[in-house]
């Protein structure tokens, strides 16, 4: 058996300590995977990622798809051996992307009609494309096609949506399938995406239409978009509780840090999420005393390392006061070490939490976690 | 004694195998320096650069003077502390770019009058000042400021150039000599630099002029800016023959990979330059075989090595079609990898040249370089 899923320890919260297995390696759950948009993770080499410890990341199927182009990477042996990562990936569907970057997109049954946002080409992404080109990279867990909408969303905009979801999913898993099947392909698994809005019975309806499906996992989408935290937590609460135990499920895009714990505690074992890079290249530092904003003037004699809870390669050799300074003269050395700093916070926290559940004490952490964060930096 | 130098062997060809020590490490000479222009070598951590065995970087006064302040380095513990690196560090004097980048520069016996590039503030660099901002810094090696002039130079004008950059070098020798005894300064040396743009008496009376000040070490200055190679070395060798044996010897902002052993050839020890590493992020990559020009078509599906020969990491790990991805979607990975192994490309074949010297074979290196380099990759 290439995957599996084992869950060790169930915490009364709900939480679960986990096990991913995959042909690309054991991921610990709850996982967080750092998001390698078009097949880098920006600033940060592969080296640089195993030495943090990232044993999953994740790519986007819609950036790959326009370039370098998926029959490229199959021919050159698939996105792990084009990206020379040998540990897991996740790619998702491109539906999220096609939603917010491409031009003139055109929503039917059939799937979206959208124009590149690098070049205007018009292409047509269906639930089998999306699955096809997925199993072209070869990545360990490819995403369903969903139809992802603007929130807050209307209850006929969301319940239709739910709808077109569930039925995309149905053709995406025959699809997935029968090609899976039918080649030589690397082993792969399919994950089903539960939409529904910010409304409870929909998010409860479109679980259990994809329980039909039997997906080896699970994904809740459409959350984190603008709505409270007490809802993305609710409604993700009400996916989790109809999903079955024995598989997993992941929150897409997905957190701040201190809500991190929140989402663990909903039943949640994987996160992925833009915010620890992308903040990064934003002067954004995140550490256990909440977020350093490095380029404040406050910063410009520092000595003390970004975080000094820290063990990141980073924090141990550079002062808070360099780090200001390469922002200021804009050195692409300020985004290496930036990102380097906080995938470490990211992944750190997951350790955390990992230790938190198996001691009975994720409670306690996440207290704790959001009283020194939020207190804000010394 | 925190600082020496030792000539271990001297070829025929008046290439010299060396050994300088500074009060941070050793460097075997001939020594290639990577430009650090801002305190930080553009996309390479400090990490990266002691992986690639670099034991010397070359920083930039007039970058630091303008940014961060050479007093806010000073009060941070020097250039070493500021920027964690802890292997040694040469300065220059900030002349040649206030020639280069600064605006309404006027120059007069007292020094050089210029506008920031950054902010248009009024600044005076004079042989005193460049002097008191290397001390500042700390770096191991300081240079003089020199008069630096646009090439080719009419003879009266190089002329005027050599007598004051000799007269500047006497006044910023005294200031060096007198604050670095008066004060608790780490241990420096500071270095004169030979003038006289590309007319041979000039250039051997500048040499001469610079030996009455009796410093430790001397550079060559205002060559590689334009005229043909042969007459670079020319002049290099007109200098380099007047300059004590016994102390290290340095060219400044050369040069083309195949053009290294040629200046070693001239009794060159140490060089510096900035295209390694401006190349790498201009998707230039110096092989073996010759620059690879990575955005061609050429390699889009070319899964071998950015040069077979090569073993830094990158070579290691990334096909050259990734890499030629990673520029095509302008990913900051991309300069990071470039740089890394352009870097390594040049410390190599200093490597290379002093086994060859030690085996007195540089004349049969430098022959297969160049035949093998400009052959032009397969």
């Amino acid at each position: 058996m290439d995957f599996s899923f084992e869950v060790l320890k169930t915490d009364p919260s709900g939480a679960r300590l986990g096990r991913l297995t995959t042909p690309h390696g054991v991921i610990e759950t709850p996982a967080f995977m750092p998001v390698g948009t078009a097949a880098s993770v920006k600033a940060l080499t592969q080296n640089a990622l195993e030495e943090l410890g990232a044993g999953i990341i994740l790519a986007n199927t819609y950036h790959l798809y326009l370039r370098p182009g998926h029959e490229l990477i199959r021919k050159l042996g698939g996105l792990h051996a084009f990206m020379s990562w040998h540990r897991a990936i996740l790619t998702d569907s491109g539906g999220y992307q096609v939603f917010s970057l491409a031009d003139l997109r055109k929503i039917t049954d059939e799937g979206v009609r959208f124009r590149s946002h690098l070049d205007g080409s018009e292409h047509l992404l269906t639930p089998e494309k999306a699955a096809e080109i997925q199993l072209a990279l070869g990545s360990d867990i490819a995403m369903v096609l969903d139809e992802c909408i603007e929130t807050p969303a209307r209850r006929e905009v969301a319940e239709a949506a739910v709808k077109r979801t569930t039925a995309w999913a149905g053709r995406a898993r025959k699809y997935f399938e029968e090609f899976a099947s039918r080649n030589g392909n690397p082993p792969q698994w399919q994950f089903g995406i539960v939409q529904g809005a910010t409304f409870a019975d929909l998010r409860r309806e479109s679980a259990r239409q994809l329980l039909d499906l039997n997906f080896p996992g699970y994904a809740v989408g459409g959350l984190a978009v603008g709505e409270p935290h007490e809802l993305t937590c609710e409604m993700t609460a009400e996916a989790t509780a109809l999903l079955p135990t024995e598989k997993p499920r992941y929150l897409m895009g997905v957190g701040q840090p201190e809500q991190i714990p929140d989402y663990v505690a909903r039943g949640i074992d994987m996160m992925d999420c833009v915010l620890p890079t992308r903040a990064a290249r934003h002067a954004c530092l995140y550490t256990s005393e909440g977020r350093v904003l490095i380029k404040n003037a406050r910063y410009i004699e520092d000595q003390r390392p970004i975080d000094p809870h820290c063990k990141c390669a980073v924090c141990k050799r550079y002062t808070r006061a360099y780090l200001r300074y390469l922002f200021a003269a804009k050195e692409i050395t300020a985004a290496i070490l930036a990102t380097h700093h906080n995938v470490q916070f990211y992944l750190d926290i997951m350790r955390q939490v990992r230790e938190a559940i198996t001691f009975g004490q994720l409670g306690n952490f996440t207290a704790e976690l959001r009283a020194r964060y939020l207190a804000g930096p010394a």
